[in-house]
This record gives C-alpha cells, sequence and structure tokens, in this order.
C-alpha cells in the first residue's frame, strides 16, 4: 500500500488536480503557477469563507471514510456561502498530510470533495499541500458571489419575525455518536442508525434554499446550524438585537436521533438543538413575507419548519406549550472552553 | 499564564480582532458573520492563494517567536501574490490551536501578521478557529488584484530572455540552520549570524517588485523562490518550454551564508541555491526591456541580480565561468519525497 510520502509533491497535485473537471473561461490561471486568477462576475460582491478540518477534532478516520472527510471539509464551506444567499464559485484546498496517509485515502478524500463541488458547479482553482507532523488537515476557502442588494446577513430579524429552520435537527450529532460507539464495538455501521451516519458523513449544504431566500428577499437575517440550532438561534437573535420564543415541540427532531437520544435518557429536543454538525439554515421571515418565503418552500428542496417567533424583548426561551412550561435555551457545541 | 483553552471561542475572536484596524468601505460584512462580503475591484482580476503553516515543518516554536510565526504565515502568501505582480487585498485567517498555547502566544502571532498586513494594506476580513489536537497550524487565504494583461506568470520566458533574482539566496536556509544549532546548544540566538535568523524570522516578501514589473511589463515569467533559488528555475524554465544557463559565481548569495555553508565544508552557491524560505523573486527579461527594467530596479527597493539566460536547448546548467566548467542544477527543497 503506498502513503503520500513516496511521491513528490507535483506528483501529489497532478493526482488531486486529476479528480477536477478542467477550469471554465472565467479561471485565467488555474492550478500550477504561484497563485490562481480569476475574473470577477459583474454586479455581484464577493463572497469569502474558510474552514479548517482537523483530524481528531472534527473527523475520526476509523469511522468517517475518505470521501466523506472531503465531503465535510466542503459542505461546512458550501454551508457558510449559502448562509449568505451566494452562489459558490472558487475554491482553494489547503491540505496538511500526515506521511502515513494512504495515497488512496488521498484519493477518496479529494474525490468526496470533486463530487461535491461539481454538483454545485464549485471550481478549485488552486491549494496547497504539506506534510503534517500529526494530523490530517484540511483547510478550504471559497468565494461565492451574490448581488449587493441581496446579501443573507445574522442581522437583521426583527420582533414579529417568524423563525424558520430546514431540515431536521440532531440527525448529524446522534449519528456521530452511534458511529463512536459502533466502532468502539467493532462495527462498521450502526444497526437502525443509518440515516443519521449518513448526515455526520455526508451533510448535504443548503446551497440552492439559500440562495432562494436570497433572490425573493424572503430572509431578513440568516445562518447556518453548523454548531447547533441552539447557537444559530443565539448568534442570529443577538446580531439582531431581539430575544426568540422557540416552540420546543415544533423542533423537527431528525427520527433515528430522537430514537438515539431518548434510548439515553436525554431530552431529544434539547440534546437535537445543541448537537453540531447539521449544516441546516436558520432564518427569519417578516409575516408579510409569507406569499414569498411559499415560493422558496416549493422550490428549496427541503422541508422548512416554523420553531418560533422573534420578541422586542431580548431573552431566548425554549417553550413547551403542551406543559405550559419555559426553559433557558441549551448551550450549544463548544470548541474551545 | 493563561492559554487559549480558557477561552470561548468569541472571546478569542474578539482577542484576534483587536490586532487588525477597522475595514475600510469596500468590506461589506467582516468578520463575525458566516462569511465575510467584499466589493470586487473594477477592472482587474483576482489573484487567489493560500499556504498552510504546520509547527514541526514550517517552525519551531523554540527559536521562532510568536510575531515570526505570523510575520512567516503571511509573507509566504504575500510572496505569491507578488510573483503574480498583484496588489495584496483582502485575507482569511484559518487558525488551529493546541490547547496549552499560552493566549500571549496567539496575541504575538496575530500582532505578527498584522503588523505585516498593515504595510502592505492588506485587510483580513474574516477566518476561522479550531483546536489541534497536536501542532499548531496556521492557514492564510489571500486574494489580490492586478490587471489581466499585465499577470506575470511562470510561463512565459523565452530563449535569450534573462534571468534576474531580487536580494540574496540562502540567508533564510543559514538562518535556519543557524537557529537550530544555536537552540540546541541553549543560546537564544546564533552569534555572527543574527542577519540571516532575521531573515528566516521575518522574511520580506517583495511585493513592491512585483507590482512594478507588472505595471511596467518588465518581465516575460516569474514566480517567487520559496522553495529555493533552484526550484524556481527548474519551474520557470519547465513552465516556459525553455532551458536555463546560470552562472554560478553570479549567484548572491547571502554574506553570513556564505560563511555558514563554507565553514561546513558546502558549496555555498549549491547550498544557497537549494535552500527554501527566501521569498525572492526569480523573474525573465527580454533583453529589449533592459530599458523598463531600470525602471523597475530604481524603485523595487531590493538589489537585482542577473544570475543566467534562458536557452532554446531545453537544458539547466550551472556554469563556473572561472573553472571553464558546468553542472546540472542543484535540487529545491522537497516537502515531500
Amino acid at each position: 500500500m503506498s502513503t503520500v510520502a513516496q511521491f513528490t509533491e507535483r506528483e501529489l497535485v497532478a493526482r488531486i488536480q486529476d479528480h477536477f473537471p478542467p477550469p471554465p473561461d472565467w479561471v485565467l490561471v488555474g492550478i500550477g503557477d504561484d497563485a490562481a486568477v480569476v475574473e470577477a462576475e459583474r454586479n455581484r460582491v464577493e463572497v469569502l469563507t474558510v474552514d479548517m478540518l482537523v483530524e481528531g477534532v472534527h473527523f475520526d478516520r476509523r469511522f468517517t471514510p475518505p470521501a466523506a472527510i472531503g465531503h465535510r471539509a466542503l459542505a461546512a464551506n458550501l454551508s457558510d456561502v449559502a448562509a449568505m444567499g451566494a452562489e459558490p464559485r472558487a475554491g482553494v484546498l489547503s491540505l496538511g498530510l500526515p506521511a502515513d496517509l494512504p495515497a488512496a485515502d488521498l484519493d477518496g478524500i479529494v474525490s468526496g470533495l470533486a463530487s461535491l463541488a461539481a454538483r454545485y458547479r464549485l471550481h478549485i482553482v488552486g491549494g496547497n499541500l504539506t506534510r503534517s507532523p500529526g494530523p490530517l488537515i484540511i483547510d478550504v476557502t471559497l468565494t461565492g458571489t451574490v448581488k449587493r442588494r441581496q446579501v443573507l446577513r445574522r442581522r437583521g430579524a426583527r420582533p414579529g419575525d417568524v423563525l424558520y429552520v430546514s431540515g431536521t435537527a440532531g440527525g448529524a450529532a446522534a449519528g456521530l455518536e452511534a458511529l463512536r460507539d459502533a466502532a468502539a464495538a467493532g462495527h462498521p455501521d450502526p444497526s437502525g442508525f443509518e440515516d443519521a451516519a449518513r448526515l455526520y458523513r455526508f451533510p448535504e449544504p443548503r446551497v440552492r434554499l439559500g440562495q432562494l431566500l436570497a433572490r425573493n428577499r424572503a430572509a431578513t437575517a440568516c445562518m447556518d446550524s453548523s454548531d447547533g440550532l441552539a447557537d444559530a438561534i443565539r448568534q442570529l437573535a443577538e446580531a439582531s438585537g431581539v430575544g426568540v420564543e422557540v416552540d420546543g415541540e415544533s423542533v423537527p427532531v431528525h427520527s433515528e436521533a430522537r430514537a438515539w437520544f431518548t434510548a439515553r435518557g436525554r431530552d431529544p429536543v434539547v440534546a437535537a438543538m445543541s448537537g453540531g454538525d447539521d449544516y441546516e439554515l436558520l432564518f427569519a421571515v417578516n409575516p408579510r413575507a409569507h406569499g414569498r418565503l411559499r415560493t422558496v418552500a416549493s422550490h428549496a428542496g427541503a422541508p422548512l419548519t416554523r420553531i418560533g417567533v422573534c420578541t422586542a424583548e431580548r431573552t431566548l426561551a425554549l417553550r413547551w406549550p403542551s406543559l405550559s412550561s419555559a426553559d433557558a435555551l441549551p448551550p450549544g457545541y463548544a470548541h474551545f472552553r
């Protein structure tokens, strides 16, 4: 089994390049010079975002196959581009490779990334390769474009605006726990939690939804839920200067996640809202824009669920209507402390 | 002594942000949203480049102070932007931080990077923070702009074009060796090799020179020498489809590097050409454009030395005129094999 250490940097670059289609006309200089050169798109502004995935922090090679590592690295960035309402355009890929990484795993990583990129007509125009003394490191920077007046921000929500979230919550978090447990028990896949595992390994960024919200001016604020739905709600509320009342019973908890958390004696809604890696969009809608939202919903390719409302009073409450009770919003996923 | 693990991600972002000036008008959305948003610059194309520095591969914290780590991470990228003839514009900073990194070291790293950015009116518009289970990781992505017809590429040199290099060669490589030896002996700095150590720790990217070459259309091809002068010559020649005859006696070996390599029984020219981390520009000039080159040279802020000539025969030779002998070009710095 050959490892990356047996190849020159140039051979590895050629190997990576093989996974990507030829660049379009607007890429004036692609892979292989000191830097890439691209034409700007007229009448649009540029979105710029970066995300680093580090082995042992963001993924575990025991249960995250190479294609999933590549997919996840790009999905995190595409989700940020989506949350701004932008269309993905160009990306650069920076890899830190342990010497013992099998060359076939590098192929798998790049292949997973390239498949997702192709679906969104995103072009990888350059990058950087280096050795890593320890963990596998994947850092992706993306550019995207959006009309200036259609940029979606975290701030902009007003009291009375209704909060929506796409897809489901908690699936990736439950999938990660189930994958960890299965790996510890020596099983390749967690029986009964295949869809949750898939959501962890191959999350689908809501690129189309973000663009639809932007073009239709349907949302007053938007962000992605990569650090958990609770964290997204907190950040959007804070950036907008509003409070939020979330109806805990309306949160669309993924069915396998509900089963997983319930079986472990945890409140499924709280666990789902606290878990990370969902890559759904949370957004606020002015009640008068519900017609626009219907247009968006019919083309979004994902269910959109009303989960709460923005309030003038700047508190964050999680209400349980059938119990006539309320809790504080649970915490989000913490990277550091 | 507080470490980064004692802070929340938000506190660390605020701490980092404190080092940067307020963003200019063309930054529509800066740090603190899902992604940054910038206006494109009219009538210019965009350059995009990324470089990752990993502890234990690209720097050793024993003899690379925090400010130098930040400086070097940005210099590597600025050098790539310079090699394309572009003006630096916006950047995103992605950091992987070990839990035990002192918060004061994070401040030092960002401060070193911010000082260099300010000198070139580069604005850091966003980024990403994550934990690292092992090495400190700094990945910087830069954008720059250049007029479409002034882009400098590696290809474009023709037989008869004269090769020039800026500054000196081998200083950073000798500085690194001297710093390693001094650290092993328990000394903070290598006596007698202070300038070489400075070139390693705080290399000066040739941003102004790159832009002057581009604006004056003085170069037919250009690249930076970050992987060594020999590697740069080889790559420029290959991309341009030419051979090269280098006059070994004309290579501007840094004086301390000459002393360092000579004292260790190594050919100083070969050692200087093979060492990395120089961040000088290698470029080819059509003999008829020597007037333009004089204009460039008078404003470049760095000595420019003629080191060879491009040939139709596609071989790479290192000539020693006073010995009437020739060698093959030495290898460059190898990241992998």
